[in-house]
């Protein structure tokens, strides 16, 4: 069977087993092929094949209801559901997204992006459903990393209490973006290893080639009391969260699958069923990956495995670069301690996390309890560095709030991939934090402009007595052997381009050094202030800027509301300053996905967007 | 024995069982005395008497350091730490708190407020002894309804695969604020019936016996291979999660849990040690309970057990009255579904959730699974109602972003106790979610400023397609037999008093009519706005109050960053409308307990500082 059949799931309904593993092997190509020129999430979408064929063939799409939990292992689902022609634009601005996306599938019953809301959202799916009086199923894929992060174990507990009509299919691969951690991972391992699936389908077969088939096939099992049954039904983790369970079964064996997926499509209640998959299947070097570089990769060379994008000797990105500031610290300060949610691989903290294994804590995909786990540590006099996406920081704000700023605990939070992404889009830009942590008393909250300024920040950060946020974009940055210099909390910076300064711009981050290039280049005399202070404001500055008389423009990488230039604004009408902003930043919607410099020049963020407002209103006035 | 003879847990040490049984006498008549007076957390007080005794018996304060999850059932502990002498000014302005206080005590080494915090913070604690090379204890006492919650289990996740040495208090009452929600409180019932204390006892009497009482005891027994201890120890729960278990064990019997704290403190490794307790025990009416009402109470009649303050007829408080206005929307409109995360009886939902049963979910402590759960339901074309606390809400913030806001799903979101509550203090107050909610796109928020206005809001919430954030206060509300008139989004109202009016004052929420009947009674001529949407703004409005050239104030009763007042400052600057705000506020701070009139008081928040303000401006000018 091939790709170009396939207009949506009724077509694999037909098809032998022989016919979709042909597909199956088919699909791996065309993901490897396609991956490899747009980049995305490959390894997941490997391990994930027979899985997702087998759940097109068993359910109905889109009456029954498959929700992807984070949704980056998708790519089959949209291949099976008539996409695969659109695979060229993968992840590109207009082109399909790298998630489950509503606008683009009835298929798509839901989106997400963070890690393990497909429970709780099945589980309203089912309510809504059963009000309703109907009767398809819910089928919530979770990968075992996310089904133990705190929102995916609430939901079981709701769920088990509730007892719907639920298919929650366990993918389990035995990592999170990189090897698992926690307690919960060896228990999922005694359950995989423990009690295989053959043993059970042994005990099934006779029920199968019943016409009933399936039909509440456990509930008969466990009426004849068979002992096997039991021991897989009853007494696993999930028994006590009052689900019944089925597996394992092995995720690359069609014929299993597409029997066990019966069998719990026609079961009464909520039922886990347990699919051991391979992550990377069927692709050598995604198969045998371990540091979770093959999750998401850029374009990449089939035959050899190395990206293509190279970075020169004195590029790193920002993720490396932070480490490795890091890294020196920690070499001295005993006392510091790395946190983080599970993106060990992500933000580079592999070094780290070898040379101080006692100083370093992957706690999995749980932001809110790294969080407190910080402030406990800072309690008690350590200097816990909390790494962190911008995105997913998004879900420690209460803890950041609560047990952070609020007991004034120093922990330096680091904030990655700040501002605009690119091609993971909506989910995933960190274009809110600036907002959320302004307004929090006692914390500090800066973003260094160069690699030098990072050195400065990251050494003031851990030299204070109160937490401090530091965020750094995706992208990269230039280094050097620059040593730390003393910065002033709340000092800005600014430079004169030219003799004859016609504006000033405020930036902050990466823009600010740009800006300058581009000024020099085009010869616009202009001021470029350095904003690398969110809270505190350089307020001495603002005053000075307020002097010069000149046009003021702001340019805000991240929403506009509450950021940056709100901020200026507020303390500009307390002080009874007179003082005019433009503001360019991100508005009241919501931002696509798409390369990062599409998006800026969407959003109208790109700096030759700047320079033509600057230029228009230079010579309107 | 007294409670005046304490001054520190060393004054307890060597006294008897039964010098300690008189002490838990004395300590729940004082608690009943002093909460009747005073108001505060009645019931898991008087709970947990007996087992705090044990703990600070046992354990060696605060070389050991005690962490209370919550910390609202932490009073017997400040009794046994010598502040029973201040018990007069428990909650007050100035007074003790509620919860555990750094400020207060060597002994109060972690403070909560937000539950299931204290197991994320108490592995930090762990992790900063063990690099420190020292050996005393950690102590975290979580009930069962906590130990539940999301960051519970994240923590216990991570407890299990790290491995230290920590003593886990389960205090299982089977309750949470009201009767206990969720499949895991089946599994605790079992956990408390199945397996008595007793028969442990029993096993374990010889070893007790012998000098070397409680050290390793449990590695002892599995050396034995003792077959209850094996199933005690090894097959519950908390096993999956890699945490050695022991109990069930009365946590009324105070030699019984002297004994098996003994055993968990020279264990090695984490342990959790299963206590069952009797919310409210000793005193009859919090102990039938089941309702939530003695949780937290006010002042009362020791002997009838009647509240003092009685609300005349027409009067509810806020959370009544939004609950009998979605009564009478659920009614007719049969997709509403309202969701509370345990907040079933703080937010006055019992007749909902008896008039609707099936449209009625009590999640357990878990906002952003509720929140995501609501995504669900509105996924699905319910109007789900996802009930929550101001404060609280800072937990569901990400699932608000990323789930309801981002696919722009019609959830109200209704948001109890909004602005200052009083007496529970900073991790309490409500005053964060406006700069919160204003900057994401989709969504509206709005507040009433009375009952009618209230009415008018939820039936446009509830007709929107679109998520609809609607906020009210702690305290109370005049009701009337008002039927629903239309209100457009985004319009404010405003009254002129007066005819002079020589100040302009926008205001939100009970503040809009107080401060015009002040003005009335003051004979002080000012324009009152009433801006009940915080967004989307009523820019005609604001224009309009920019062109009367008169000083405007805003009185907001929240954080001033990123609030009310920063958002018409961003309009006006992007409009280039010159307008000078005299902005009143919460500033750059935590707010204390105490009364909300004596905290309006300090913060500058009542309205005569703001009368005072006003004249003080106007006879200046």
């Amino acid at each position: 069977m091939k790709i170009s059949e396939i207009h949506g799931p009724e077509d694999i309904k037909e098809a032998s087993i022989q016919e979709l593993e042909e597909l199956a092997q088919e699909i791996r190509t065309f993901l490897i092929q396609n991956i490899a020129r747009t980049g995305g999430h490959l390894s997941s979408n490997l391990g994930i094949v027979e899985l997702t064929i087998a759940v097109h063939k068993v359910f109905d799409s889109p009456t029954d209801r498959i929700l992807f939990d984070v949704g980056h292992q998708s790519y089959v689902h949209k291949i099976l559901t008539g996409r695969a022609d659109k695979f060229y634009s993968l992840r590109q601005l207009n082109g399909i997204s790298g998630f489950q996306k509503k606008c683009e599938s009835e298929h798509d019953v839901w989106e997400a992006g963070h890690s393990s809301t497909a429970l709780s959202a099945a589980l309203g799916f089912c309510i809504a459903r059963d009000l309703n009086h109907e009767h398809y199923q819910v089928v919530p894929i979770v990968g075992d990393a996310s089904i133990v992060s705190g929102i995916s174990l609430e939901a079981l507990n709701t769920i088990g209490m509730k007892q719907p009509n639920m298919v929650i299919i366990l993918n389990d691969n035995d990592m999170s973006i990189s090897k698992n951690v926690g307690a919960l991972s060896e228990t999922f391992t005694k359950l995989r290893t423990s009690k295989p699936y053959n043993s059970l389908k042994s005990g099934l077969s006779d029920l199968l080639n019943n016409n009933d088939a399936g039909k509440n096939m456990l509930h008969k099992l466990k009426d004849v009391k068979d002992s096997l049954k039991k021991s897989v039904v009853e007494s696993s983790f999930f028994g006590d969260f009052g689900l019944d369970y089925i597996g394992p079964v092995n995720g690359h064996d069609l014929k299993a699958l597409i029997q066990t997926l019966e069998i719990a499509k026609n079961h009464h209640g909520p039922i886990v069923v347990h699919v051991c998959t391979i992550k990377g299947k069927g692709y050598s070097f995604a198969e045998n990956d371990k540091s979770g570089k093959w999750h998401g990769i850029g374009p990449f060379n089939i035959r050899t495995g190395e990206t293509l994008s190279q970075l020169d000797e004195n590029t790193l990105s920002w993720s490396e670069a932070i480490a490795q500031i890091l890294y020196d610290i920690a070499k001295t300060n005993k006392d510091v301690v790395t946190i983080t949610p599970a993106m060990t691989s992500g933000s580079k903290l592999e070094k780290i996390a070898a040379a101080f294994p006692n100083r370093f804590i992957d706690c999995g995909i749980a932001e809110d309890h790294a969080a407190v786990l910080a402030a406990g540590l800072a309690s008690e006099g350590k200097r816990p560095f909390l790494s962190i996406y911008s995105s997913f920081l998004q879900r420690a704000y209460d803890p950041i709030n609560h047990d952070i700023a609020r007991m004034n605990l120093p922990v330096v939070i680091a904030i990655d991939r700040a501002g605009l992404v690119g091609e993971d889009g909506p989910t995933h830009h960190g274009v809110f934090d600036i907002q959320l942590l302004r307004a929090l008393p006692n914390v500090i909250l800066a973003q260094p402009s160069t690699y030098e300024e990072a050195v400065d920040l990251m050494h003031l950060a851990f030299s204070l007595n109160q937490p401090f946020a530091l965020r750094y974009p995706r992208g990269n940055v230039t280094i050097s052997d620059h040593q730390p210099e003393k910065i002033a909390v709340g000092s800005w910076t600014y430079k004169t381009i030219g003799s004859q300064p016609k504006c000033i711009i405020i930036a902050y981050g990466n823009e600010v050094e740009a800006i300058k290039q581009k000024a020099k280049a085009n010869e616009f005399d202009m001021i470029v202030v350095n904003a690398r202070f969110f809270k505190p404001l350089d307020t001495a500055c603002i005053q000075k800027i307020a002097q010069q008389k000149l046009p003021v423009y702001v340019h805000e990488t991240d929403m506009l509301a509450g950021g940056l230039s709100s901020a200026i604004l507020e303390y500009c009408n307390d002080a009874d300053i007179d003082l005019k902003l433009h503001r360019i930043g991100i508005g009241d919607h919501y931002v696509h996905h798409g390369s990062v410099s599409a998006l800026r020049k969407l959003e109208g963020l790109d700096l030759n967007s700047l320079f033509d407002q600057i230029e228009e209103f230079y010579h309107a006035h």
